[in-house]
C-alpha cells in the first residue's frame, strides 16, 4: 500500500468504482451507528472516508484510534453517495470512499487550533504554530497564488526576451533609503557587508553591460522596526531595459500585469489603465496613490470662501493655504455631532487643526458655521460640493499638504464606513510627472524624491536653475486599490544631466564619487540609456488574494514577539561567535 | 528615429530592403576608401553598418568621430553583400546595413580590452571591469544559459505540481557544517540573525504544513575563505517532497535534468542514468563523485600481493590496508622516470607514502621493484591490470581511505594529461548508499554524514546498537562529470527513529532539544514522510556553458582581491555604523 493515486480533492464521479491510495490528515472523525467518518485533508481539499463492516476488521479497530491531523495512509473504493448525504459545499460532496485497508504514518497530539479557514486564534498563536497555520486552505491557496503570479510573471518577462540575473545579497553599503543591514566578515577581519535594499546600481551595471533586458524576483532588505505592513525582508519583482522610453516601459509593465490579472483572476482587463499626474492625484484625492474604486473627491473652494465671514477659511486662503471639502453623500443622518468629533480627531493625527461641515437639508446648509456664509456663497458650495439633500460636508482649510494629508485620509476612513467601496473591483493607476527633488526644511537644501540617478523631463532641464522643485522626474509609479504596488524610472545616462542633478543636490564632485564612484566609473565606458520599474512582490499577492495582512503572504514573516518562530526575531549568538564579531570590530579601533 | 527594429544580430537575408533602425555599441570602425565600416554589436550579435557617400553627409560626419564602445543609433537600409564580401563567421555575414541617419547616444572612454570571447586579460582586470567584462558574447550566452536553466526547471517543477514558496534570509543560526554569517539587529539590540546555508528547515516545516511539494531557487551563504570553487553566497534548486520513496525522488530530480539536458544542450538522454553505491565508487574510482567519462579504475591487487617478496605492500595488507593500481594503458613512453617521481609527490599531498610502478613490455613487468614479485605474482598483476605492452601501471599501499584518495586524484591528473576524457560528454551518475554516521577519530565519536534528520536504511536500524558505522542512509548525490551536482536524502519523521539517531550522535535529549527544538516540536503534530534534493546551479551552469571557472557563471562574483567591484569585498562601515553595531556588542557584556 503505497503510492498515492490521487490527491483528496481531486476525486470525483469520474473515479467511482476505482479503488484508490491516499494520503493525507485527519480533518476530524465521526463515529454514526456503527460507521466511522474520516474527512481526510491534503493541500487540495477533503474527501470523505467511511470506515464499516466492509472494511477489514483490523482497519476498522485503527480508525478507532485516529485523531485530529493523524497521518494517514488508505485504501479504499470510490462510491457514489446517497442523495440524501450529497455535501455540495466541497468539490468531493458526490462521492466517498469505502475503506478497505488503513495504515497510521504518523501520530499528532491534539493541535492548538482546529485547520479551518476561519479561525478565532489569535495570530500570536498562528504564527508561534507556524506549520499548523500554513495547513489552511486559505493558506495554501496564498502560497498557490504568489506562486502562480511568479510564473505568470517570468513567462511573461521570458516571452519579452527578459533575462533572470541575481545580483548579490551580499554587497556594500550605499546610501539610500532606509538603513541597511550590515554582516561583519569574519573572513576578512574589520570588515562589513551591506544587504541590499534593492538591486538599483547593480541593474543599472547590467545596462551598461548590454544585457537590455533584465529581470529579477529579488530579495530585498531594510533594518527597521516592524511593522503590520512592513517586513525586514521583502520580495520585489525587479525590472531594468534599455533603449526604451517611459511609455514603452509602462506599456511593457502594463501588459505584464493584465496578464497576471487573467492568468492569476480570471480577469481580462481590456482598457488601458488610468493614467493621473502627481499634482492631480494630490489635488482631486489628497493621495499619491488614489484608491480609485469610489468617488468622493477633494473639492477647492478656496475660491468661494476666501472672502466668507468665516475668518478660519478666509485666512487659510490669505497665508497661501487652501479650503477643500468632501461630500459624504446621504451620509447627514448617519453622522452624530459626537461622531463628527470623532473624525476632528481623526484628521488632528494628519495635521489639520479643525474639522468644518454642513449638513445638507432641503432648506439650505445646516451647521454652527453656516451663519458666517452668505446665500451665494452657500450656493456656489452647494454647487462645487454637487451637494444634495442629506449630503455631509467635511472641510479643511490648512497648507495645502496639511489639506491633502487630512482629507485624504479621512475619504478612505468614510469610504470604507459608508461602505462605498466595491471588494470585486482592481482598480489599477498609473501616477507620473512626479518632482524630481523635494525640499527638506529643516535641512534648507533639495533631496532626491526617488535616488539621485532618476531622469528629470527634458523639458524641465532649464528650471534646474531658479525653480529646482518644479522639475519633473521621468518617473512613473503604479498603484491598485490605494496601494503603491511599484514605481519607475528613467535614469540618467548623460554626464551633463548627471551634474545638473548632483549640483541641485548640493553635492560636490568629490561628494557624488564617493558615494556613487563605481556607476559613474562605469558611466563613462558606454552606457545605454536606460530605466526600468520595480513592484512589491508581497504586497501584490496581497492584494489579488484578497489579504489584509502582509504576513499572510509571506512563509515564515518576522514578527514582534519573540522567539516563537524560528524567524520571529533574531537570535542570540554564541560566547565564540560574539567574540568573533567582537574582534572583528576591534581591530577597527572603536571605543 | 528611435524605437529598435531588430537587434543586431537578428537582421538577415529576409530583411533585405527593409529599412531598421538599430541600438548598440562599436566594435569597431574601419576606413576604407572613402568608406567608413562599423560593426555595430548588441547582446544578439554583430552587424556591419557602411557609411557611404550614400548616407547623409552629417551621418558621414559623425561616424568618423565614433570609438569604439560608442553608443549608437542607427537608422539604415539592409542589402545583400557582394559575393566576395559576405563572412561566413557572423550569423549576419551575408548582409550589411547601409546607413542613412547616425546619434552617437553616448560616448566612451577607450575600453580597457576588446569586447571579444577570446582575451589575453588577467582575471582580476575583467573583474575590476566587470560591466565591460559582461559585454563579451561568451558571458551573456552563459547567463542566457543560466536562465534557460532555471526557466526549465521551473516549468517541470510546476507541471509537477511543485510550488515555489519563498523561505526567509534573516533567520536563527542552526548548527550546521560551515560558519554562518551573523547579522545584528540595530533594531532589537544585542540580538542576531543569522544567514542560512541551506534552506533545510524550513523545506522540512513546508511538509509538515502539508504544502506536499516545495522548491526553490535559494540563496545560500557560508562565512568562509574565498576558492575558485567556492563563493560565499551561493544558489541552489531546492527541492522537498512528502509521500515519495527515494525512487520516486530520484526519477523525478532525473526527469528535470534530462528535461534540461534536451532544452539547454539538445541532448536527448535517453537512458537511465547509471547508479552505484558509495562503497562501489570508492572501490572502483577511489571517489565518491567519479568522473565516469574514462576508464582507468582502481584495481585491488591486495590478495596477490599480500605475501610478495615486497614489505611495503605484504605489509600494508598485514595491517589491515591495501594495494591498488591503475593502468595508465600506453603511457609507459610518455612519462620519463622523473615524470613518475612528479606522479610521486602528486599523490604524497593525499597522504601516500609512496607511488610504486611497473612499465609494461614485451618481456614482462619491468621498475625499480620488480625483483620482488614472482613470475607467477608478476603473471596475476598483467591479469588484474589488463596490462598490455607498453602500459603503466600505478600502485598505492596504504589504508584504504588513503589509497582511494591518492589514486582516486592521480587517476583524474592523468585522464587529463593522457587526454582520455571526451569533453562533449555529460555523463550522469547516481552514488546511492551513503554511510549515515562517520566516526570522528579525533572526538571518538561519530558525526551525521549528511545531517541529523538523514533518514537510514529500514533494514540496517538493528545496526545502530553494535555498528553504527554500517547504517546505511536513504541519501543520494547526483554526479556529472566528476563534480557532485547535488544531493538529497529521506528525512526521519518517527520519533523512535530519531531517538536512535541522537543516541548514536552522542546528543542528550536535552541538547537535541536546545538545538532543534522547534523542529522536533513541529515533528509530534502530524509530520508526513518526506525527503528531497538540492542541487547546485552556480556548478550546473558552469558545467553546462563549458566554463572552468565558477565565478563566470555569477554576474557579480566576490574576489579575493580589494575594492574592485561593489561585491569584490566587504567595505568599510562609518563610525556611526560601527557605533550602533558596538552598542548591539556592548549589551550583551561582551568584553
Amino acid at each position: 500500500m503505497f503510492g498515492r493515486s490521487y490527491y483528496c480533492g481531486e476525486i470525483t464521479e469520474n473515479q467511482i468504482g476505482e479503488v484508490v491510495i491516499l494520503k493525507g490528515w485527519v480533518q476530524r472523525r465521526r463515529d454514526l451507528g456503527g460507521l466511522i467518518f474520516i474527512d481526510l485533508r491534503d493541500r487540495s481539499g477533503i474527501v470523505q472516508v467511511v470506515f464499516s463492516p466492509e472494511s477489514s476488521k483490523e482497519a476498522l479497530e485503527i480508525a478507532d484510534k485516529v485523531r485530529n491531523e493523524y497521518v494517514l495512509d488508505i485504501k479504499g473504493k470510490v462510491v457514489k453517495r446517497d442523495e440524501s448525504t450529497v455535501n455540495e459545499n466541497i468539490a468531493t460532496g458526490k462521492i466517498e470512499v469505502q475503506a478497505q485497508e488503513l495504515t497510521i504514518i504518523n501520530e499528532a497530539k491534539t493541535p492548538p487550533f482546529v485547520i479551518e479557514d476561519q479561525t478565532e486564534v489569535s495570530e500570536d498563536i498562528r504564527l508561534k504554530y507556524r506549520y499548523m497555520d500554513l495547513r489552511r486552505p486559505v493558506m495554501f491557496e496564498t502560497f498557490k497564488m504568489r506562486h502562480n503570479v511568479t510564473k505568470s510573471i517570468r513567462q511573461y518577462l521570458d516571452e519579452e526576451g527578459f533575462i533572470d540575473v541575481e545580483t548579490p545579497i551580499l554587497t556594500k553599503s550605499t546610501p539610500e533609503g532606509a538603513r541597511d543591514y550590515l554582516v561583519p566578515s569574519r573572513v576578512h577581519e574589520g570588515e562589513f557587508y551591506a544587504l541590499p535594499q534593492s538591486p538599483q546600481l547593480f541593474k543599472q551595471l547590467l545596462m551598461v553591460s548590454g544585457f537590455d533586458r533584465y529581470y529579477q524576483i529579488a530579495r530585498c532588505f531594510r533594518d527597521e522596526d516592524l511593522r503590520a505592513d512592513r517586513q525586514p525582508e521583502f520580495t520585489q519583482v525587479d525590472i531594468e531595459t534599455s533603449f526604451m522610453s517611459q511609455e514603452d516601459i509602462m506599456n511593457m509593465a502594463e501588459k505584464m500585469l493584465k496578464r497576471v490579472m487573467k492568468e492569476v483572476k480570471g480577469l481580462d482587463i481590456q482598457d488601458s489603465f488610468p493614467r493621473m499626474s502627481y499634482n492631480e492625484a494630490m489635488a482631486r484625492f489628497g493621495s499619491d496613490k488614489p484608491d480609485t474604486r469610489f468617488a468622493m473627491e477633494l473639492v477647492d473652494v478656496s475660491e468661494v470662501v476666501k472672502d466668507s465671514g468665516f475668518k478660519v477659511f478666509a485666512s487659510a486662503v490669505a497665508t497661501g493655504g487652501q479650503v477643500k471639502l468632501i461630500n459624504a453623500k446621504q451620509a447627514s443622518e448617519k453622522y452624530s455631532r459626537k461622531d463628527i468629533d470623532g473624525l476632528t480627531e481623526f484628521v488632528a493625527r494628519y495635521g489639520a487643526k479643525g474639522l468644518a461641515w454642513f449638513k445638507v437639508e432641503a432648506d439650505g446648509l445646516k451647521g454652527p458655521i453656516s451663519k458666517f456664509f452668505n446665500e451665494e456663497e452657500q450656493a456656489q458650495i452647494t454647487h462645487a460640493a454637487e451637494a444634495t439633500e442629506g449630503d455631509l460636508l467635511l472641510f479643511v482649510a490648512d497648507q495645502k499638504s496639511v489639506v491633502a494629508d487630512a482629507l485624504g485620509a479621512l475619504r478612505l476612513k468614510l469610504g470604507k464606513e459608508l461602505g462605498l467601496i466595491d471588494e470585486s473591483l482592481f482598480n489599477f493607476l498609473w501616477v507620473t510627472d512626479w518632482p524630481l527633488l523635494e525640499y527638506d526644511e529643516n535641512e534648507r537644501r533639495y533631496h532626491a524624491a526617488h535616488h539621485p540617478f532618476t531622469m528629470p523631463v527634458r523639458e524641465d532641464l532649464d528650471l534646474f536653475e531658479e525653480e529646482p522643485g518644479k522639475v519633473r522626474a521621468q518617473a512613473y509609479d503604479i498603484v491598485l486599490n490605494g496601494y503603491e504596488l511599484g514605481g519607475g524610472s528613467l535614469r540618467i545616462f548623460e554626464r551633463d544631466i548627471q551634474e545638473k542633478m548632483f549640483k541641485a543636490l548640493g553635492f560636490t564632485g568629490e561628494e557624488a564619487k564617493e558615494q556613487f564612484g563605481f556607476l559613474l566609473e562605469a558611466f563613462e565606458y558606454g552606457t545605454p540609456p536606460h530605466g526600468g520599474i520595480a513592484l512589491g512582490l508581497d504586497r501584490m499577492v496581497m492584494l489579488l488574494a484578497g489579504r489584509s495582512n502582509l504576513r499572510d503572504t509571506i512563509a515564515f514573516p518576522k514578527t514582534a514577539s519573540a522567539s516563537c518562530l524560528l524567524t520571529d526575531a533574531p537570535g542570540e549568538v554564541s560566547f565564540d561567535q560574539l567574540r568573533e564579531l567582537s574582534l572583528s570590530l576591534h581591530v577597527k579601533k572603536f571605543d
